[in-house]
């Protein structure tokens, strides 16, 4: 359960999404979380997944249609901050997940950067459902990951403790700059 | 789930903890966790559980007896740095807590001290078993926990990463200096 950030983030997936849940992945990377939560959510939800790499979106979408039992998955290539454009104004959230940096043995110059991504989050944290989760995995080992994960982390602590609850997992035994994982929590 | 220090680890004590299992609740205080520890390993388990003070041993033994179904759990009255000389030589943790700082509405003067909790923490590593957990609630805000936090912090960071995951949780839109959770999963 606490090997890693990926066995953390199911685990809270698995604990959080549910059948006829609407859910969305906003870097889809190799689809790893998008066909988690299409196999979670059934016929009865929607997933909704942003990339902004046609690799990506194309990878993604073949695993979709070949491991997973539902026709239930929206894919956009297209930027995260820009959301609201794609997703339908009254949808509200029980699931989203952001797992920052570059795609895995993708072109790791093109990497998720802090302005658009705090967009993102500040579009997904009005939609997010009463205890419902966002979940955002930041890597700060490559150049420009700690500006992001510090600016992402300015957003969120900022946050109301009224409506949110907003904590922080990091391991701390690891090297090599392990992720963290910023949980926000709707009240 | 992530709404605070208590409810994320009741979480992962009803995920880590079954029927049959071993546990320890090395700061018994009022009984919250030594409970319900004890109705999740039934009568195939065991609970052991220690506190310095005698308030806590009686207010928790008063509580087993009146809301436990089960006969499963010793209390002992002892320093948790002796705990080998309590338990059985070759039992085996599936999950192990401390909440450190002083009993809730008793005498704050009365506090868990770094040194014992460290020597505490030293004797369960070696007896968790492969995907058991210890859990540490660390109170920063009282005298003395913030030292007591740092030396905990500084054992378990240096803990081989090939035996253990270990993890820390913090909230980050919580005022008053809100406890974090120190996670040594066994591998």
């Amino acid at each position: 359960m606490f090997q890693n950030i990926v066995s953390l983030s199911h685990h809270i997936i698995k604990e959080k999404v549910h059948k006829g849940d609407h859910v969305l992945d906003a870097t889809v990377g190799k689809g790893n979380d998008t066909l988690l939560l299409s196999q979670l959510v059934e016929d009865e939800g929607s997933v909704y997944g942003f990339d902004l790499q046609a690799e990506a979106i194309g990878i993604t979408q073949k695993r979709l249609n070949t491991e997973s039992n539902y026709k239930n998955t929206k894919l956009f290539q297209a930027d995260h901050s820009q959301l609201d454009k794609y997703l339908p104004a009254d949808l509200e959230l029980q699931f989203a997940i952001f797992n920052l940096g570059y795609l895995p043995s993708g072109d790791k110059e093109i990497i998720t950067k802090a302005e658009t991504t705090t967009m993102a989050i500040e579009a997904i944290l009005p939609r997010l459902k009463k205890d419902g989760v966002l979940a955002i995995a930041s890597y700060i080992g490559h150049p420009g990951g700690m500006e992001e994960f510090l600016k992402v982390q300015l957003l969120v602590e900022s946050l109301d403790q009224k409506r949110y609850n907003v904590g922080m997992f990091q391991f701390l035994n690891q090297k090599n700059n392990p992720p963290r994982l910023f949980i926000i929590e709707r009240r």
